[in-house]
């Protein structure tokens, strides 16, 4: 519905009244919530849902829709108020804010069907929107991506990847909008109105930065023409407000966020805010009743739905060489082949976990994020949100840079793949920094995470096939050594599977490893064996979800001796996560693990220094199981 | 040893080609590692060790000694060169580099008295070297704080985090030199040597930007000398350098990284660089021999050894409402009181974690980093290197925003000492964006935190003194609901203790809670005992290390039932850690945990919702001890 500029403002500016009314209306029935922060960005809310953004709010998934990503996430009742507004439910449902019967939280989840990614952690959601905005590219699409975030968040240097990674990429379909308000939590924020200290960086990170009075909704309209015409880089609009604009008690003070209004604060700011509803032109007055018809349509495209093939099956023969992460690699590179959706991202490691093998064949579809895992992981989680299968992967010890970012992803439930190379001392010579000995602890933590480590070249391709049908977020962890392939082309395997390596009647304990340690626990099996103490030996391939069944069967066929060894610290690894699972069943665990900080070293002595070589499997379960078949 | 220009520049000149002669060589010598990333900053490695700072090569520790953070910790056998250089050992260890029997480890970490903080995660060196320089601040020193960092690195955003809060504390100590070598490991950078991408970036971050030729001495000394005239804000010098400068067949050319040159390279490099010694003049040769002469020694001050009372016990009586986020803000001021070695940094949350009550009596010994946790916790390590004891507090979920710091903290082994709030589904209505879930599991991963979660006022304020005093990187969970103070003042506690609240010679369980699930326990215990059913009820408020003697009692006396409840998810939180500590005793554990991504609501409501409440534990403990009493 097209209107003149004149007769729009008006209407956009009682929108914006609105969106206050409804924000601390809402907040206030909630008993907590932000309401001040919703106010300074009523306006730049009103701007885009009501005359910038394409969108159908019955139908916020269409994939051409322009997408709106609320990088602020505690201004979630505003982003509630703009959704209801437009249409997409009864405003009615607002004053079930933050109720455990409601869908509408107290920050943005993808519970709600206009949310792409879970917001709340500052700094965020502007990694996402790097990654729905490459989306957008992917698909073909020209869908526009517009991202909200605070000053004070702007202190957080995923912030400034994605300055970087968005300048890098051009991405002129991004726009983000920076509410100035000046105020953070505590405090004023760190460069409160100095408009300059914002332009300044955005420009030197090569985005094209507008500033403006983000009250002034000529302003804002102005700024997102602009954005929209801008090619060539991304547009930060950097807008000038008033946090608590339109309440004058609360206006620009400090001691007022994260604080709702009681009763006659609401009832105060409700007065003065009604009186702040404008007159409309005489000829938008039944369209300024009904804000949602000036909404723009998306083009609707018809899009075939994707059919992916099945990759072929792996060509490595038993005993060939090869390291999981070179098979990872090569998975990739072939599960791409089939499918359009996998895409890889990578951080400056390409030539270390093998992600170039993707790149090589699709350069269109690799992403480089160079040093910066908080937007490598953070635009995964945008371009999962959108329809890809994106694979991200560095160094295993490197997601821990973004660890807070594989926590919102379980919170989102966006399927990210996340491969993570070097696991543990059997990189050897790098030392401690490069070593990943707690990864697993921080996928295992998150109760939706698949998390996958294999141990040979075929394990690993059918395993990245798995995760990347797999419904929701997986991590898999592969090793820098060469191992040699154990399973033959045509095994299958599954996510919350395992394999009994060896067997026999006469099994005196089990010993659970996966990766390096399974070779490990197969040197242990050949000594043992030849010195009649048999064992049985369990890759455990899938750490989350895990077999019970499997593991509680194993330990009652081998007099309940369950054995792990894990290239990883104790806490949180495949000792725990076994423990956990046959606890019910009564059984205990005995773990393996490296135990202190390692060092430098080859990685065989180091597998041996740190306790989880075949020597001290074999002395475990001679400790363990010695005494019952005398073999001491 | 003062020395004109004209007759330095030619002997630091053979330093640096003495330095790239023992990168390459000691990197050969071990089959790996980065020897054209030492080339490249041979120049400014020279410039900085004998004629810039003023340091000790045998008392490398000296509280007044300029500091040396090698920040692209990849490049260790260019620092190992440089203090064997300077004396601090003998060269012939460097051909030990990488070997287990070695502390010249792959990266460095402080197993060498030379080196702070551990480097090789990259983008963490200058967050250190923040908190290395306010600490010059803290103690009043006028030593200096240099941090050497690549290119490649400058795309973390924790430089970027490092940026902004060196300009907002106005740190003229601090100097950065940035190795613009063009190169990263897989690619050209995001810049290669377009030296105005980084001085632009620089410059709007608020820094004093001097971009130079990084291997022309003359402007490298000229530029260390604007640094030191700089004030009122950091400096960062800009060096275009050559990868791998020096050797003519890797000089600039990609496909080098992290690549030691084989013997036949090696012996060619050599005699390339053998060549490029040059002629000193005559009054200086004696002086190019023993180039460590050169080295301006640091002002000895004489400082009086710390020696801090004990701080008033708790004031709080039995039945006190308090949260223990309160208690702890209590406890870090009382704490200020009697040690001045105790600092406090803030990521604009200080009014909701309580660290507020601290600067407000120490003002100059509380640091506010905006929302970065990065540089908080980078920083903490920097000062905690350096002899103070930082406490540096966020919502405990932020803490993951820093994992990779926290893990490269427990490699450093630095007293930081990390106090999280708003733990768990209890903080209620914020969402699960708020909740920390998984901290105890990214605590307890590294094998030399502590790791503290107290239940009320007075065990709080009694553990922060004790994490204070204990040596190495601690992590205190704390919650964001009141709960009543349980413990008289003069009760005493331990790290690896815990506390039996309620016991009974009739207990038919043992239930195991700590932070607010410590009430739900006490709860169960009062409607089960009433049901004849009485349970012993643990405070584990050491969940690492763990009283696995306690534990282990507990399960002996009441029927091996033990049942953990936890405000956390199950992987990694102390279900796990309690099954770890009681395996070999044969004792399995029954855990409540929060198993599924949680929502917002009420705390209450969401305590029953997932599992954790006084009705689940009462289930819990029917169900495992029922059939043993006969109660059912």
């Amino acid at each position: 519905m097209s209107i003149d500029r004149a007769s729009l403002i008006p209407v956009l500016k009682n929108v914006a009244t609105q969106l206050r009314i409804d924000s601390i209306r809402s907040t206030s029935e909630a008993g907590s919530g932000h309401p001040t922060s919703c106010c300074s960005a009523a306006e730049i809310m009103a701007a885009l849902f009501f005359a910038e953004m394409r969108f159908d709010p019955k139908n916020p998934r269409n994939p051409d829709a322009d997408r709106f990503v609320l990088s602020k996430g505690h201004a979630a009742p505003v982003l509630y108020a703009a959704w209801a507004e437009a249409g997409a439910f009864d405003r009615s449902e607002l004053l079930k804010l933050r109720r455990i019967d409601s869908d509408l939280e107290g920050h943005p989840t993808p519970r709600l069907p206009f949310v792409d990614v879970a917001t709340g952690s500052l700094g965020q959601g502007i990694c996402a929107g790097i990654g729905i905005a490459l989306n957008a590219r992917r698909i073909a699409s020209d869908y526009r991506t517009y991202v909200l975030l605070g000053d004070g968040e702007s202190a957080e240097g995923s912030v400034w990847e994605a300055g970087n990674v968005g300048a890098a990429d051009k991405l002129d379909n991004l726009c983000g909008i920076t509410d100035v308000n000046g105020l953070g939590q505590s405090r004023a924020t760190m460069w409160n109105h100095d408009m300059d200290q914002f332009a300044r960086r955005w420009r030197a990170f090569g985005w094209h930065a507008i500033v403006i009075d983000g009250h002034d909704l000529g302003a804002i309209l102005d700024a997102l023409d602009e954005a929209r015409r801008t090619k060539g880089q991304p547009t930060m609009i950097l807008a000038r407000t008033i946090k608590g604009k339109g309440i004058s008690f609360a206006e620009g003070k400090e001691g007022w966020h994260g604080k709702a209004l009681n009763k006659a604060e609401l009832d105060r700011a409700i007065a003065e805010l009604e009186k702040q509803f404008v007159p409309v032109p005489p000829d938008v007055e039944k369209l300024a009743k009904n804000p949602a018809s000036l909404i723009p349509k998306p083009a609707s495209t018809s899009r075939p739905p994707v059919a992916p093939k099945s990759p072929a099956p792996p060509s490595y023969k038993i005993g060939d060489q090869v390291a999981t992460r070179e098979a990872y690699g090569d998975a990739i590179a072939k599960l791409g082949e089939v499918d359009p959706r996998i895409v890889a991202l990578d951080a400056d490691v390409k030539n270390s976990t093998f992600s170039e093998k993707f790149e090589k064949k699709f350069p269109d579809r690799f992403y480089q994020n160079f040093i910066a895992e908080q937007v490598m992981v953070g635009a995964a989680m945008g371009l999962a949100a959108r329809g890809a299968i994106p694979f991200p992967s560095t160094f295993a010890c490197f997601f821990s840079r973004a660890a807070d970012f594989i926590r919102m992803a379980a919170i989102s439930n966006v399927g990210v793949k996340l491969v993570g190379s070097h696991a543990g001392v059997s990189i050897g010579e790098d030392g401690p920094s490069q070593m990943a000995l707690e990864d697993l602890a921080m996928c295992t933590a998150q109760p939706n995470f698949a998390v996958l480590y294999p141990c040979d070249g075929v394990s690993t391709e059918r395993l990245v096939a798995l995760m990347a049908s797999h419904a929701g977020p997986a991590y898999m962890r592969t090793s820098r050594p060469k191992t040699p392939v154990i399973y033959s082309a045509d095994e299958t395997f599954s996510i919350g599977g395992l394999k009994v390596l060896r067997e026999s009647g006469g099994d005196v304990a089990t010993v659970i490893g996966a990766g390096v340690t399974v070779f490990e626990a197969l040197k242990a099996h050949d000594e043992l064996k030849t010195a009649g103490m048999p064992i049985r030996v369990i890759d455990l391939y899938s750490v989350s979800p895990i077999d019970r069944d499997g593991l509680v069967a194993a330990a009652r066929a081998t007099g309940g001796h369950l054995i792990t060894v894990e290239d990883h610290y104790p806490a949180g690894g495949i000792g725990d996560a076994v423990a956990a699972a046959v606890a019910d069943a009564g059984f205990t665990v005995h773990r393996l693990a490296v135990r202190e900080i390692p060092r430098s070293g080859k990685a065989e002595e180091l597998l041996d220094r740190f306790g989880i070589s075949a020597r001290h499997i074999v002395s475990a379960v001679r400790a363990l199981a010695g005494k019952t078949v005398g073999a001491r």
